[in-house]
């Protein structure tokens, strides 16, 4: 008998006393291992991962969290060969793993950076601009992100074994959160390799994740308000996962990514002879093929302009001919195995539903051609081809999970939107089209349907990911039928993990909270010039309150002069007289900044290092030859960053006229040193 | 028999046949009108919103939908006293009809504007900055919204016949939603009378609102993947949606405002002389009497420190003892009445389940002292308080919607946040104090827990609008037992409606699709300077390619002294040499913008009027003495202002070396002229 494969709970590696269940390899039919959770205190990881992981990770700024994440990628990164090898046990050839294992860490490397660069290193996110809510400015709004003080689980699907974890792990954890993850049995021998990897790396705290390695049994039951479910895998378990009562009583929040019956659309622009035609057919080939078409986001439904039907299908069956299929460690292979053979009865199940509306024009569902394998015991099978007959029904609802694809027509734009929409709602559609409003018709037409739709041309062929490929960067996710879930998408993805929050206050009380300066608080204005003070020293409100200047004629003229800017409205009186806007000549809205640098700056060498930029700069009043200006410039937010010796201060700046009213308003973007001798 | 309530469905009012179900006034028990929606056609309503007012409103740009809500407002707003005498029927007085009535315009009002201000003039709303997919540029990600080809269906509690409608109403219209209208029976009156002036006076488009006066019946199970329900409601309806087929299998989004034990913490600083008491005393009884309670925002627990609570209970039962109650339309009636008999009895059931482990202080269910009301008719009520027992359970899980509030005792600050985290997710939490420390450390306790905190204090009470009324521009929702939604919160609540999808294409395609100009598409450079083209003729890409100017050494010099920018980066070559940034003199950051704006810049009298601000200005590369720099100036966005003869441009600027390299990024902000002589 194989071993038995382990769960990672409360800080232990456990294993079910009872045989188990067998885990076959989806080549040779041997057993890969046993799987079990029989014995598993599920309560107990479940307050494993509130009382110890959680609080742990929930210690950590953003910045810290990205670190971990990123130590983690090049560690995981190391040596992959033992990887690889149980990759191929569940189907895959070296191209499917590369997805799976490649781009699960990948995924890590993602996050890690957009935590760094786009969130702040501290543990609240600021969602959107202040609001005020009074008229005197004493009462104020601020929305906010917090942490949830619960645990993650996640529910993977059997054909991502690597990156199905990862993908939910990674902004889980920049979250805040710990997770437990449950991946689908029949490939969790791989997903245990990974964890036992993290686990033995030492990198994340302890209990921020655990493993779960068989039944989820009661699982939920243990689950409330703070927590979450992340589930991918069948429309009929998500039915299941949405009447639980901890979800319909206990708030419990849900998020599902299921069945996708997704598009391909060929534009009626393209004929058989354009660079886009092939590409369709690439495409499609590619989404059949890779994982043996077991991606949520393959492409099932192939629509087509019915002038060009019989060219798509003969190209595609021309290219799938030339698709090997046998064991995925033979490099002249292009497409392994299915994960199991009961996994290969399912799909020509739904193949034979299909068939009540469409017919095989490449392809036999019960016959194939190996390379190095054995139709018996492996689970194998060939690519398959429908193209349906009119007003074909099930290739709309019935998704075959394997090489299968369906040839679908239409005769006017309006149709295939009308036919991508019969999918209820997808995680991803593609158009292949080199022309402008076909592309702007069919995408604004889809993009209500679709979590991700991608425009295929000769101009981002070359660097495009392809229909099947989620981004770390793009949500992952769709409506209606794909399960009405978001996952991915950047930091959208950590955000949706976190509570939003609307606090109201007085300004001070919000600068308290938030860790940011909020408009209205207190400035702090001491002996020492900010500019003078290391990120060590430098506080949230510390201020420079500047001296005034008179902004004369001359300096209008000479700033004209000088830089070349002669528009009307700061060189010619009579012109400007007539602008409705200013009704005489006004200083440049430059000059304004510019002077405004020359009043707040401390010219010595010092911690700041350098001005970077400006955000929101916005000019409020005019400024007229004569006028006074000075500016009040405040620490708004400090930034250290993780990785060097110097951090990033955003400083609040409003430029102010003599009868103080503001001129102008803006953030301005500064690198300090973290210290800086005395 | 008084009247029967219509429906407005399809196109027509609709009377049922029956004779329906009686609606009894709350403070005489006389019978206000009848409601029934027996015969009602509910696929045709489902229809008719999806064919007519769907369509009718996603022809219209967000500001042309933000313009129709405002001139909706105001014709509301221009006589009430009709709507002020059916919400005195509802047991309102005059004060809780301003909340409803004056609320519900106010929400109007408050949409119109940051529809105007915060969406663009178009269809499409984009969501965060471009995505770089591909090294060369050529593969780029953009996330957009659009909005859903479905129906919108809103089911409101009793309690807000008018603010509960239009606080959903607003957001969906905006998001290109028809709405389904369905009110809480008891109060269904002064909706229909609301509808009936919307619907005459003709303002927004046919079938964008639809009215179902009486029973939902099978309306759900006409909704599917595009649609949307926002329930308010109990959490036994809730989980009664929840399980919906249409929800669990069919892809319909629901959206629940449930039960919610709100609690008001008043801080450990706070000392019975301190302003903050009173404040704090006078947010609970104000809680307990607005709307005789009935707010799904009420504080129902006042947690307080033991050390003050006798004089808390006091002070609020002696406030208490000052609030008369009667007769709505009685000027010194402060409390009105319950919203019926039914609802009394329903709160008296409540109160006996708090007192398992509570203590009335304050009050006595079963008699009320009453002015100008009959206590027998009218479903009048005392109010309430309790004082929780040691170790009480029923205050955080029993919620009296009535005149009602239980006052526990807390010794630590985290003893103050566990308690509040009982309520297991509230759409609102305040506390109570004046010191910043424990304002930081209370509510980013309770925030994971909390939809909005306020924290009040002597500097922002004057202005603070108070713990229990929700803002438009604050979402309004909150996690667990308060439902899981989120409203309002100003275009938050808009996006909720709306579709979020992921592009990728080459950055043409994207341009053509989002009608913004997307970085690395198209620049198109003719023999007319795009500052002589008004905005009816400029178009998306127009570009400005500048000539060049070398900067001096000279030109940093004078710069400098001109401004007083002396900052020793720009000055001082030896200083400068020893930045680790620098590594010698550069031009300031504001004199590279400067300059570059004499280069873009045509200086005639034209279409451009203003320059008014600068978004995202990044310095990329140092620019020394001697270096060459032009710009390429491109427009990236235009917005006309649907009430002005200008309208704003966005232009991409890009200033670059001699070696190609960017030397800065930002957008220019402009007004243009509409039309320009030519």
């Amino acid at each position: 008998m194989s071993e038995m494969l382990e769960s990672y709970a409360a800080g232990r590696w456990f294993r079910a006393s009872d045989e188990g269940e067998p885990l076959l390899d989806a080549v040779t039919g041997e057993e890969v291992a046993r799987i079990s959770s029989r014995g598993l205190d599920l309560a107990a990881m479940v307050d494993h991962a509130r009382t110890v992981g959680g609080p742990a990770v929930r210690a950590l700024t953003f910045h810290e969290r990205a670190a971990l994440l990123k130590q983690l990628a090049k560690h995981l990164s190391e040596d992959k060969d033992e990887l690889y090898a149980l990759s191929a046990r569940t189907g895959a050839t070296k191209r499917d793993s590369m997805v799976d294992i490649d781009g699960g860490f990948g995924t890590l490397f993602s996050f890690a950076s957009k935590g760094t660069r786009e969130l702040p290193n501290d543990t609240v996110v600021l969602d959107g601009p202040l609001e005020r809510l009074g008229r005197g400015g004493t009462f104020v709004g601020q929305h906010v992100y917090t942490s949830r003080p619960g645990v993650a689980v996640q529910i993977n699907a059997f054909n991502f074994p690597v990156w199905g974890m990862l993908e939910k792990l990674a902004p889980a954890f920049l979250a805040g959160l710990p997770s437990i993850v449950k991946p689908a049995s029949q490939t969790a021998y791989l997903t245990e390799a990974v964890v036992r990897r993290i686990i033995d790396s030492g990198i994340l705290p302890e209990g921020s994740l655990q493993l779960l390695s068989g039944s989820a049994g009661s699982l939920l039951d243990h689950l409330g308000v703070q927590d979450s479910v992340a589930f991918t895998g069948s429309a009929h378990t998500a039915g299941i996962l949405r009447t639980h009562p901890s979800v319909v009583h206990g708030g419990l929040a849900l998020g599902v990514e299921a069945d996708s019956l997704n598009c391909s659309i060929l534009g009626p622009d393209v004929s058989v002879d354009d660079p886009e035609f092939d590409l369709f057919v690439k495409g499609v080939v590619t989404e059949m093929t890779v994982k043996a078409g077991q991606k949520c986001t393959a492409i099932r439904r192939a629509i087509v302009p019915s002038s060009v039907a019989d060219a798509v299908v003969a190209a595609i069956s021309a290219r799938l001919a030339k698709t090997t299929v046998g064991d995925p460690t033979d490099e002249s292979v292009r497409m392994g195995a299915l994960a199991s053979l009961a996994q290969r009865d399912e799909v020509r199940k739904a193949i034979e539903a299909l068939r009540s509306s469409a017919d095989i024009v490449y392809g036999d569902p019960e016959r194939v051609e190996l390379v190095g394998a054995d139709a018996e015991r492996g689970a194998f099978m060939s690519p398959v081809l429908l193209r349906a007959r009119p007003g074909a029904v099930e290739p709309h609802d019935v998704e075959p999970f394997g090489p299968v694809s369906t040839v679908l027509t239409y005769d006017s734009l309006d149709e295939a939107i009308a036919l991508a929409a019969r999918g209820k709602g997808s995680l991803v559609g593609s158009l292949v089209t080199h022309d402008p409003s076909v592309a702007r018709t069919v995408t604004l037409g889809l993009a209500p349907w679709h979590g991700r739709i991608l425009v295929l041309d000769r101009d981002d062929a070359g660097e495009s990911t392809g229909h099947g490929s989620p981004l770390p960067v793009l949500v992952h996710g769709g409506p209606g039928r794909a399960g009405g879930g978001e996952e991915l998408g950047g930091i959208r993805g950590v955000l949706h993990h976190m509570q939003r929050t609307a606090l109201q206050g007085s300004p001070d009380m919000l600068t308290a909270i938030t860790g940011r300066w909020t408009t209205g608080s207190a400035r702090a204005v001491g002996e020492v010039h900010p500019f003078r003070k290391s990120l060590a020293e430098l506080r949230i409100g510390d201020t420079v309150e500047s001296a005034s200047r008179t902004v004369s004629l001359a300096d209008i003229d000479h700033f004209a002069e000088f830089t070349g800017d002669t528009f009307y409205a700061h060189t010619d009186p009579e012109a400007a007289a007539a602008n409705p806007l200013f009704g005489g000549i006004v200083a440049h809205g430059y000059l304004v900044v510019s002077l405004a640098a020359g009043l707040f700056v401390e010219p010595n060498p010092g911690p700041v290092l350098a001005n970077f930029g400006v955000d929101n700069l916005r000019f409020l009043t005019p400024v007229k030859a004569g006028d006074t200006i000075s500016v009040q410039l405040t620490v708004k937010q400090i930034t250290p960053r993780t990785s060097a010796d110097y951090g990033e201060v955003r400083w609040d700046a409003v430029v102010s006229n003599a009868d103080g009213e503001a001129v102008a308003t803006y953030d301005v973007l500064t690198l300090v040193a973290k210290t800086w001798p005395a």
